[in-house]
């Protein structure tokens, strides 16, 4: 099964790092093609960028040469999904929706947990456009920035680890889900002491985008 | 990975039929685990059903012997299932919600089908409390009673696909699932000519539960 | 007129309080008839409980020997309630449902005080599946546990004071319902000084099936 | 116990109707003082006449001469409610609200039949406002008009009783509400065969007056 | 173009304020015609007084001789006005449902700062009835008093500016509204240093007065 | 004053039209500069098209040489709209958004007419994205495609008369929106015998743009 991954911001070190992680997640026999987006921002953080990355997620997925089974969108706020769903002949997840919903089949309500504080409003904005608003028990933020926790990985899991605790504690989530792509892999690290799961939305996603190929559907031609 | 599989109602040709339908379902390497609730209705057809039943899965599914990597609860009224949740070490996903959120990554709305009139508005309730109801379409049933489909398959089938060309058409829904139990397999035989995605509750709640014991959650000890 | 009173856990104490004080909020001639629940948790403190709790507390209604003009769910959970009220040929009232209704012909919101921190959540749910959400302005709980607040009946009635006291001047609550079975009896003692109406659920639910079996409906037959 | 019951139109021989229907529907030992509007509209036909008759509704109320136990607002827009419940010293409770709420009690959802066509979507309006939207399964109105339906009497019970039978069947409603002041007293004739209880708004008001005033609540002085 | 502005107190000095600003916030050639309320309370400070300022207002606006173009309610809870826009031959505005509608089109979520803390709960409930729960970010409320803040116009201001400084930074609102009448005109003075726009509701309301008698529509006739 | 107004597609002929609506609808002194989409598809009817079109709106906007007051967005899925409100120094509206908010100051309840059927979905997405969803009566396509009404321009408002007489009555709408920028011009003959307002969403655009500008709001820079 050939899985395609899309990271929908234009720099290359964060598609290798998305690609990694999405091939430790991916089962046994499973190929991951990761491409950067065409053009648009390098890194998305406002409704501007948002609305180029989506247009060139969308062109990433569409003209992609060769025969994918899937593809993943590997960017938090979903850049372009519903449109690129329409328009592919394969199924299209997105590693939000993918993670919020893998999160409803593991307890009554879910946090996200990230490491960019201008996201905290659009997390929520995002869960209540898929009709989770209720589910969504809190979005917490880490206030160092993007690059900041890229450079200091020890430092992000330990204030990631403490969100986490307040999430279960203070607002009684049930599962945490990373929400974010820089922190891709930090899931694994995190899990171990926690007391509540620890999801990661490009995990999430390949495993759902394998699960929905499975499945042989989107037969519709 | 060893999966159970609880029919919630106390008919073992049904526990026979969604276990066939399971392990068809189910990938390479994973067992399936089929058992009948201890106690309870002979086919779950109203609320006391449900209250009975939900008490009877959530006792086949805690003092089963053994250990299995997740549940699965193969009733389309998910009955017990957040209480099952609470209550196991392993994952547990109804076939109702299981479908229902596999849907929601392979269309913007989806239509539920049965063969059963009287779950309609108790179908339209769930999807409300998962926070559905605006991805629901439309919930179609054909008139002829749950053990009549059974006994008739190839009419069954007739008629299901009837509907899901009026879900598609009329109710423009994106995916269609098949809402019960006496269903299992027909989804196979639905796919081939339909306008949209025929998802089947039992090969989808398997293939969640495999997810969901994949990533290794639930580790909360 | 006769009233069934089912105590939803199997502690038979508690059956004594609940039915003492139904018999003081009832009319001249009802006559209150309490029954435990036949099986169960000796209390509900969880979803897993109040699956269990469901189904006892429906055997109770269904089961009852003798005719009987309407029965109470004396449990702040309502467990059962709306598949009784399908199988009995009587009408049936659950002391949350039954008090939040009543609270809403008192004032704009109600807020609900508990010993139980664990049912605050479970509450605003629901609230919520009653359709409420925005009639309750808060769920406010004594961290004391059920039974040490039996045994302290003194500082709990001083404990819940305060509560009811800050949901009137920090929650702007119109009315406070005492959210439980144990404090049965406490809203005559709350009442005198308080800023608010106190309402208890076991007087509101006697009341209220006394009114429904009055109104001779439920003559579906 | 003295409950003051307010006809919020100014035609007298209505306030009549309401009386006597009121005081069958009391208890043993309650007394119903019924007063007309002191200015304002014949009859309430829109959202101009239901602001005056707000006002002349409220001044009813807190004019009254000497001291009532409860006070009934007799017309199913509930004119002033709100206001009233925040000015008297007393319970206040609307026709609508008290049977809306009554009706919870009895099923998952409830009709509203009435003679007014141009109340239809006013009472959908009230119901969603009082948060009962989901509740409500339909509002369905003869078209016959208030006047022509107070003087065929019998022709208005056969129409209220196909209104209710395909409420039931069609929209699958659990209780009718008569949703109006003209037809006091008809629910006693409808009730007999009717498939589903019926409820009439001026005797559930009296009786939920009844109960909040023994209740002893409202008690802020 | 003439357009009908409305005090719904009945204090004349207010009226004068009201007509001030509104001819200052009218655009050249229009008249504005400033009426007080025939009847009913100096300051309007409940649910009570808004019912009768309703009837009051609605008065103002039917019994005006002689045409105009439009009308303006200048009542910070639009008391009235949907039975105004049934009655009248001409478009009826509301400050408050003019500036949130106008505040809507200038971002993602608006704020409401008042001088009234007893209108926070109202303004609220003013906003989930016109839709717009989810685009009101808070509403704040400077404690002193209508008349106090009146006497005190530079501490008002400061006091107000600390308010949208609160409302831009902690609930991060796009656009600040001036809820009530006796701010009118300060928002020239808060929109110089503010992070945000700063709407006025008076002058909102003169301009869509002018905007929907400009299309005109109402041609009902 | 100056106003940009876009085309969100790519097709000049439309540009036209929509710029001598646009110029009819201003005031005396406004001056309107259209521009054409840069890019994308040639008309817009699908989410495929929307997401190009969002992008390409954004960079006719934001690239815009020399200043202007206000802009307008001429396409009625708004395509961009509040990531051009972010980006820009001056107001921003959509011919979508400003006719419904518009719209809710004329009645209770809208309708939109359009002639292209694969839009009746997204526009009521688009309301409830809006909050507006309870104040949408219903949204009615004439089956006859975009081009083929440009082409028979007496037919096309022949067809539409008969819509917005049905949403009148049948649908209880009290404002009518024409839904689309084909439709442009139209609302003038349609107003004349019609039994509600009508609306065009460019001529509504046009004024709240200049309202906007005129307050002198958006001084954040």
């Amino acid at each position: 099964m050939k899985i395609l991954v899309v990271n929908s911001n234009t720099t290359r070190a964060v598609t290798d790092t998305i690609a990694a992680e999405a091939q430790l997640a991916a089962s046994p026999g499973t190929e991951i093609v990761a491409v950067t987006a065409p053009f648009g921002p390098a890194a998305i953080q406002g409704r501007t960028d948002a609305v180029i990355a989506a247009h060139a997620t969308l062109e990433a997925i569409i003209r992609h040469p060769g025969p994918v089974d899937a593809a993943v969108i590997a960017c938090f706020s979903d850049p372009g999904l519903m449109a690129a769903r329409d328009a592919a002949g394969f199924p299209v997840v997105g590693i939000a929706e993918a993670s919020m919903l893998t999160a409803c089949m593991l307890g009554a309500r879910f946090a996200v947990v990230t490491v960019a504080p201008g996201t905290v409003r659009p997390i929520h904005e995002l869960a209540a456009a898929y009709g989770l608003a209720q589910r969504l028990a809190s979005v917490r933020a880490l206030d160092v920035g993007v690059l900041e926790s890229h450079a200091d990985r020890e430092g992000t899991v330990r204030g990631l680890k403490g969100l986490i605790e307040r999430a279960a504690s203070e607002d009684r989530a049930d599962v945490a889900i990373l929400g974010g792509a820089v922190t891709a892999g930090m899931a694994r690290q995190l899990s171990a002491g926690s007391p509540i799961p620890v999801l990661d939305g490009v995990a999430c996603a390949v495993r759902q985008a394998e699960l929905l190929a499975g499945l042989g559907r989107k037969a519709r031609s």
